[in-house]
């Protein structure tokens, strides 16, 4: 018996080419069009062209569509600050993860544009994404502490990298800027260094 | 016909002296021992001597006990941001609002460690108090622009002041600790500093 019949009881699904990516797709137009609150996980189904029950297979409900990847970037960042030479200063460590998390979203700019108009629009979301940013400043502050830095310097260093990447990312999806994701948390970082050394 | 008749048809209620920190200690106490969820508002009126109604006419709710005063504090970063020295640069504009907070909290000490540990053992707690000081953040980045300061220099200098506070203010309910929360928020931010240039 092998492990996807363990998984799906019953007829084995047919499986669908990049199903995760077209429900993504379906669901993000879909939010930016009838808002978050008036799309069903039925509607996104049937413009991605599955079934919910596919849906289902992919995601927890409708607004994990949204938060899917977050663990993998925490992962990302974790695993990118514990990776960096053990001479780095914190901040440097954490500037590498942050290189790494801006390599993974460089080519995927327009979907996260449509993203965060979708989350800006919508309190609960904003709530959501603030707990999930606040996850990772944990997880990279613990990763600090793995390689024998001391609070409260792993826990500020986390926090400021975290800072630094939303503000960054956020300018990134803002509308007519040409500045690759990368070049924006280098300068955002260096208008930190500016506001703290002022 | 005086505004209190207006605010409080029917006859008269009776003034409790210090009625709301008489309900805030007994929930602070009630929380502590029970823990949060296992507390009523019929428990922590009766604790305080006091009727359920006299609880609504302070607190929305069992959570906005220990939420009260935030709005206070946000407002009170707000004014002292306003009012710092028009040569101030944006560090030292929130620094000084953050010394304001701490001459508040300063005599305090003992109530806020027992909300501190009363949030840290709730989940749902701690989010709504992640959401209050992402509201502050907001606020004091606000704040700053009216005196000038340009994006990404606000939210930058905004989150890092929310963040240099917050994890000043856990070190100074941390048992053992001898140090005022002012003196805290200085080291913090120093640290702060220290990371962010090393």
């Amino acid at each position: 018996m092998s492990l996807s019949a363990i998984d799906y009881p019953g007829p084995m699904p047919r499986w669908e080419p990049d199903a995760r990516g077209r429900l993504q797709q379906a669901a993000l137009g879909l939010y930016g069009e009838r808002g978050f609150d008036n799309t069903t996980v039925a509607e996104i189904a049937e413009h991605a062209g599955l079934t919910k029950r596919t849906f289902f297979r992919y995601f927890a409900d409708k607004r994990e569509v949204l938060f899917w990847g977050s663990e993998a970037l925490e992962e990302l960042f974790v695993t990118e600050v514990g990776a960096a030479p053990e001479s780095a200063a914190p901040l440097d460590a954490v500037t590498a993860a942050l290189d790494a998390a801006a390599a993974v979203f460089e080519p995927r700019r327009e979907g996260a544009a449509q993203r965060q108009q979708i989350i800006a629009a919508n309190p609960e979301l904003q709530e959501r994404e603030l707990i999930k940013f606040q996850s990772m400043a944990a997880a990279v502050a613990q990763a600090l502490r793995r390689r024998g830095v001391a609070d409260p310097a792993a826990i500020l260093a986390a926090e400021a990298s975290i800072t630094v990447f939303r503000v960054a990312f956020e300018r990134w999806t803002n509308q007519g800027n040409q500045q690759s994701l990368q070049q924006l948390i280098r300068e955002t970082l260096n208008e930190l260094r500016a506001v703290t050394t002022a």
